[in-house]
């Protein structure tokens, strides 16, 4: 049977994440929903990997195994068509059979939007993280570069399902500010991140960017691999999955 | 008793327009509901103007009078303190007496984003118009610009209470796109708008930019006054109130 590839971006604020829960509206299970309603039989859908709850994605993957004799761009806009709003299918392509979203990957992009100014704003509410104090930019990014490289990243996050090992390799770092712009940026990429890491190490720097505590102070957390020495979890509403990257590269996306 | 004028951002998605409606949630009901639990007693929101159902702004004014000893700045953060998420009170200064949010206006800039390509953007979904079509951005300023000074606009909207003139005077009209954006921006600045009127002339404008229409037949529309000769009226969703300007000038925000 075919395999495609699809890529989703969705809004997870509805959501209790991407995986599988029973009783509970996941994005998984949406997809899988809509798939059961055009192909009238149960289909697993396979993600790259997890969001948390409410974490939302501009470029998530994930890949299906289907019997459709139509073409790729009948079986995206059938999918949309029963999808709920905020839920769509970019793309569809088909891939080759040894494709797994989550196997074949080679890295990861997520992007973390922080809305710095004093007042909140209702419209911004859903997909930043509101922080009333001046944030110091440089230090946050002097913070970040120690966590270039492969470390342990026990201090920021749990192991993910199988994969007992907390280790992992970052590509890239970068905190920016548009011109005129009160939203701060921040843009990772490596090649696989622990439940709650980027939250984690981004709650930790904003205590950085706070001048509550200093860019070295930071990297003895990284290698005292304590869960508890991290700063508070970011909220889920400012991270985006940005792009699953499968050719090696850490590619710019949104 | 002092007078206070202030300015209001509000995410109109969950609520019934601005005016007060019994047993509706509203944005005046809401900011009204909390001026009354700071102040213990009912106090009155004066507006610029309505805003339809799930309409939102960047920067609605409002005007009340009240016994308030404090601060201007502690009466902007207790009200804050006490409106849901969705609406915030960005600025609040002493006014003259004879300040009226409403009769001292000279003009309103609004602004209405469609999200122009094939696929729907579950992220974009509550602030913009999906639109998949090409849409032809030089012919839709070609028709806004028939618009421009003033006109019985009798033909796009419905006459606002208490004034049962659908003459209005549009200062300005700009389509634009960001070079790499996929979002067009429809701005206008008017001394007064009607009823729909924005959303009519954008979903009119719409059909000129798909080439349904040429721009010599919407200013035909215009000129003929029959309300049911303009095209459909746009989504509430992509509608942003921009800016009430009290000092004569179309001033740019957000």
């Amino acid at each position: 049977m075919p395999r495609y590839k699809a890529v989703v971006e969705y809004d997870g604020t509805a959501y209790h994440g991407w995986q599988l829960q029973a009783e509970l509206p996941t994005v998984q299970g949406a997809l899988e929903l809509a798939l059961e309603k055009i192909l009238r039989q149960p289909i697993r859908v396979h993600g790259s990997g997890r969001t948390d709850a409410g974490v939302h994605a501009l470029g998530q993957v994930a890949h299906v195994v289907a019997d459709w004799s139509h073409t790729e761009e009948d079986l995206r806009r059938a999918w949309n068509a029963v999808l709920p709003a905020d839920i769509a299918i970019l793309s569809v392509e088909q891939c080759a059979d040894d494709f797994h979203a989550r196997h074949s990957a080679h890295s990861k992009t997520y992007r973390y939007f922080i809305r710095n100014e004093p007042t909140r704003s209702p419209l911004q509410r859903l997909y930043t993280w509101h922080i009333s104090y001046p944030l110091d930019l440089s230090a946050m990014q002097s913070a970040a570069e120690a966590a270039l490289g492969s470390h342990d990243f026990a201090a920021f996050g749990l192991p993910t399902e199988g994969t007992p090992s907390t280790v992992r390799e970052i590509l890239s770092v970068r905190w920016e500010q548009s011109a005129g712009s009160r939203v701060l940026e921040f843009t990772i990429c490596g090649t696989g991140f622990l439940r709650y890491m980027v939250r984690s190490l981004v709650g930790t720097m904003v205590r950085v960017g706070s001048h509550k505590m200093t860019p070295e102070a930071f990297s003895r957390i990284l290698a005292s691999c304590e869960r508890s020495a991290a700063g508070p979890t970011a909220p889920p509403t400012g991270l985006f999955l940005v792009s699953v990257d499968y050719d090696g590269d850490c590619r710019r996306r949104g």
